[in-house]
């Protein structure tokens, strides 16, 4: 069943050659926009296209499902083979190699945010280049809820691109943070209204996909100096989310919505997990 | 006298235990809530509790004070005593050494501002992970205008939180801000209305209490490598602060301030210590 | 005639002295503020003359002409001149360096926008420690939209200043930023009406032009340490802005704008000229 899985996994990531400058990708994992094994794997494939795209100079990423951009992680998806992948070009673990190579690209990347964007769908949002959210967006990085350190590098990242008290709020509250707060707060560049969003992306992405490849290239080269994380400290975020996410003594998460759902069943199931994340228990 | 003072110093920070993993601390020092060499021994005391507490994994800091979280240093202070005191556990001076060990505690730390944090007072609130505002909230770092180049470190976090050009703005003005421009800035996290800011800030408390401690403090740990300033900068602001506040060739304020009492005593000295500044002098 | 354009320059920069503290600098080249070769070899003297000024701590920067801050650079410029220029007390090249060195001199340097300051005239500004804007501001690098990197320090200075995401919109997307948006993203200090914002200004550089000196050096200082670039990412921009400006397989905008002139001539060359940037061709 696993080399099934692999072989026939759906295609998550729909690409739209609208020209040789200018893709657009529509994610497509089930009704709410999981990330699980397969979208690792998909996303590493893509992003190889997308660096070796001679004449394109911009990506937009988007989702056709109401309320979802990627909502989170499947926590029923399969952590053992996820454990056991080979490190990426960078040397890192494909996850994080992933949104480390995203965030490097010769190419614009832009989110098109019209729902939950949670975990490691605030994750990958973070590491595109620029964030444009409508007022149904909701961000938020809930690891702490469940007693994790968040893997994907957001202490890195928001720490840089909202300052300390603020990525402090987003990751030690661990709440869900709406669209109009997260432009306040420069997790997103700004709200757009929903009923226009797509058209200013579009035409905002068609007209960077008029520009120079190497100007593009060599301005995003510079910001980078100027605002990327070294590898090391994406490196510390997983392996702090493997040494806390996996520990033996707490019942680890995917475990206990498993178990959840097979005593309960039924719809409950499903809403607890487009929630995410359990209740804070109280001390 | 001396002596006496050191042994009989009233607790300034009052500390409420409302559960092993939150703890609610009041600042409590005069009419004002001035910070003294007292402040200095005893704010060390309570970080030295705070890292060595297993459970905990929040405090908020607050004051009952109409008016004002932590006026500013006292300017009548005694600053002999200051100066002779023994480098903290980071090698630092304890005024600064508590200010490093408070941004780096393994514990999420809030402040709830519902009035005046200048100068040191400020520096204070910097030091802390979160600040939440009220309407009531005035911050500021008045330095510049008694001739000093603020000891407590602003200029490192300042530039850092809210950017070059704000930071320079709010150090080299030396104005007070108010509540909303400081959340536009990003000095505080957010204004909630002062009806509302404790019980917000309380109920934001309690969820970060109902999280895992490892998962709090990896998530600290990594948010401060991508934030915090080297020990280094701390040490070059303080000593830029006895440099430039020390000046045998400028009257020194402390000293201003206590003349102008002899002279005039009464309630307008009283006002003026409430001020903390005198108004700029024309050239 | 080279020489003659040198030696007869008309002074672009009319500084006035209000007070040994307190210098104001209105900028004027002809009727859009245009920056050129004259500009750099002005702004390199003045930036000399601000650094041996013993008392003074505040430097406004301003505009006489209505819509203008600095338009942008001069497309019909003397580019020969400015490659052979020799380079400044830095070391780079005198056009990054008149910015650097701007950025760290012991006084408070502040930018009163209210009109246009893109392309170079947004990395003057840049430079300059505090921005206020009045609604009439309009910000920008159009760079990217003549196929080149911006050759003043906009992404080492954006990126720091208003985080990865709002740096790269800014400089891939190429557009106009108005005020208000530029205060939201934290480009600009923040808005004043434009009948207020003189002064406003002046106030607030009264205000510093009272404080002492060595405070405010100190302060800049340690800013300085915690928010400006190495020299070597400036050099790297420039390096960058060379290469792709003076691509020959592109045909160069000045050569263009001169030819499309040449075809044209009158008012349509003027009105291009102040637009400053061609509209992005269709791929």
């Amino acid at each position: 069943m696993y080399t099934v899985r692999v072989m026939s996994a759906a295609e998550q990531f729909h690409v739209d050659e609208v020209s040789p400058s200018y893709w657009r990708v529509t994610f497509d994992n089930g009704p709410v926009n999981l990330l699980d094994a397969d979208t690792i794997d998909q996303l590493g494939v893509l992003v190889g296209r997308i660096e070796n795209a001679p004449d394109l100079t911009v990506v937009v990423f988007r989702s056709d499902k109401p309320g979802y951009f990627m909502a989170h992680w499947d926590f029923l998806a399969d952590n053992a083979r996820v454990a056991a992948m080979q490190p990426g070009p960078t040397g890192l673990h494909p996850y994080v190699d992933n949104f480390v190579r995203l965030g490097r690209l010769p190419v614009a990347t832009i989110s098109e945010i019209r729902g939950r964007a949670r975990g490691a769908g605030s994750e990958f949002v973070l590491a595109t280049d620029i964030r444009f959210a409508s007022e149904k967006a909701i961000l938020g990085q809930f690891e702490v809820g469940v007693d994790a350190v968040p893997g994907g590098g957001p202490m890195a990242r928001l720490g840089r691109l909202v300052g300390r008290g603020r990525a402090l709020e987003i990751l030690l509250g661990g709440d869900d943070v709406p669209a109009a707060l997260a432009a306040e707060y420069g997790y997103v560049n700004r709200v757009i209204p929903d009923s226009e969003i797509e058209s200013f992306t579009d035409a905002f992405a068609r007209r960077i996909a008029a520009f120079d490849k190497v100007a593009v290239a060599g301005i995003k080269k510079l910001v980078d100096v100027a605002t990327l994380p070294d590898d090391a400290e994406f490196a510390a975020g997983l392996q702090a989310y493997f040494a806390t996410a996996g520990r033996p003594e707490r019942r680890p998460f995917p475990l206990r919505v498993r178990r959840d759902r097979r005593a309960r069943a039924g719809p409950r199931a499903g809403h607890r997990d487009r929630r995410g994340a359990r209740s804070p228990r109280r001390r």
